[in-house]
């Protein structure tokens, strides 16, 4: 397909600039070593790869306006952009999600209202910094983590927390973390339903969807 | 100056897209951890910047074609490509340069000639691969380590090295270092005069030069 495209643009070989973002804390150092023997200004058959590095958060601006042909996001859209949503916990400072670390079947409803009002938040922010970054007829090919079921207390998308609310619980049990630090951690990352991602991609607008599936990914 | 670009562009912010290259090797980790907080994404005053880190030799293509509006290299093309000059070794494998890492005042010519050649090599690399990525009109700032001597053996660019290959000289007289080493050892960097970057450039034919200086540092 690259040689038919290079061939249609008339010139000898086809020029990809990559953008690898990831948060500025994060180690570009090993990325960069890592690349370097393969793909860094070297030909990979008709294609010439040139690879950056873009270090800040998705959740804003990273690229000029106009200047991104493709966009793909794999395993990332997920995680919020707060430490915790707000709103969890009460108006006389109490934590509202007491016990839990995420949404739990246990859970008061104002913890998965909280949940789902956050990741809109983000979401929209994501989406309306990519569309400011995508040229006209772009496109944007996401992959995230999120869940089949409508309930997003399903054991589906809650069981590792689950897990490790029990685990940490133990721990407070046993006097070696305050109960105080369990009951107002919350996880930062929500695992939407296709339902919700089709919704805030359609109210902010700024993006038409043209295909969406949710798959399973095969247990370990 | 920013300002005024705005107004004329009719855009209500000036972007930057800044790419910052340096070899795969280096520490790209605290570079943008000290951006970070500065101006990956940030707006400055009126103008937004995007900061980029690209790994990757000068001496090879780092960037599409067509790409880079200025390009700027501070204090870094005087370095060559090479781990040091070609053709500092005679037929029998003898080195030409003994007790010496650099063109010293008893180093045989066929040493300052090596150096020369290396660096129009390298250099003439350096300029075809940017020529190829500015786009036209685009334009180069580069401010490089050179000499005013048309000596290329004059105190002015030596006296580090040669101070260097005096020191290095007590640590094989001491039997610290093999004589080998020192008399194979050649500094992988040529500081070039004022009329020799011009004849590279014009040779190479990619770049005009618009304005050339020579300034000298002030000592430490």
């Amino acid at each position: 397909m690259m040689e038919k495209k290079c061939r249609e643009l008339n010139c000898q070989t086809l020029e990809l600039q990559v953008y690898l973002n990831d948060l500025p804390g994060n180690d570009f150092n090993t990325l960069f070593k890592g690349l370097s023997s393969k793909v860094v200004g070297k030909k990979c058959e008709e294609v010439s790869c040139y690879v950056m590095g873009v270090p800040g958060s998705f959740h804003g601006r990273l690229f000029p306006r106009n200047s991104l042909h493709l966009i793909h996001s794999y395993y990332s859209v997920h995680w919020l952009n707060q430490k915790a949503p707000k709103g969890l916990t009460s108006r006389e400072g109490l934590a509202l999600n007491k016990g839990k670390i995420y949404i739990s079947k246990t859970s008061p409803p104002i913890v998965r209202e909280a949940y789902l009002s956050q990741f809109h938040e983000d979401f929209t922010m994501f989406l309306n910094a990519r569309s400011q970054e995508v040229v006209p007829n772009g496109c944007m090919v996401l992959i995230l983590r999120g869940r089949l079921s409508s309930d997003p207390s399903d054991m589906e998308s809650c069981f590792t927390w689950e897990l490790l609310a029990i685990a940490i619980a133990e721990l407070v049990s046993q006097g070696l973390i305050d109960e105080d630090k369990l009951d107002t951690f919350n996880v930062p990352s929500y695992f939407p339903s296709l339902e919700e991602v089709k919704d805030i991609v359609e109210r902010d607008g700024s993006f038409t969807i043209n295909h969406m599936e949710g798959f399973e990914l095969d247990s370990l």
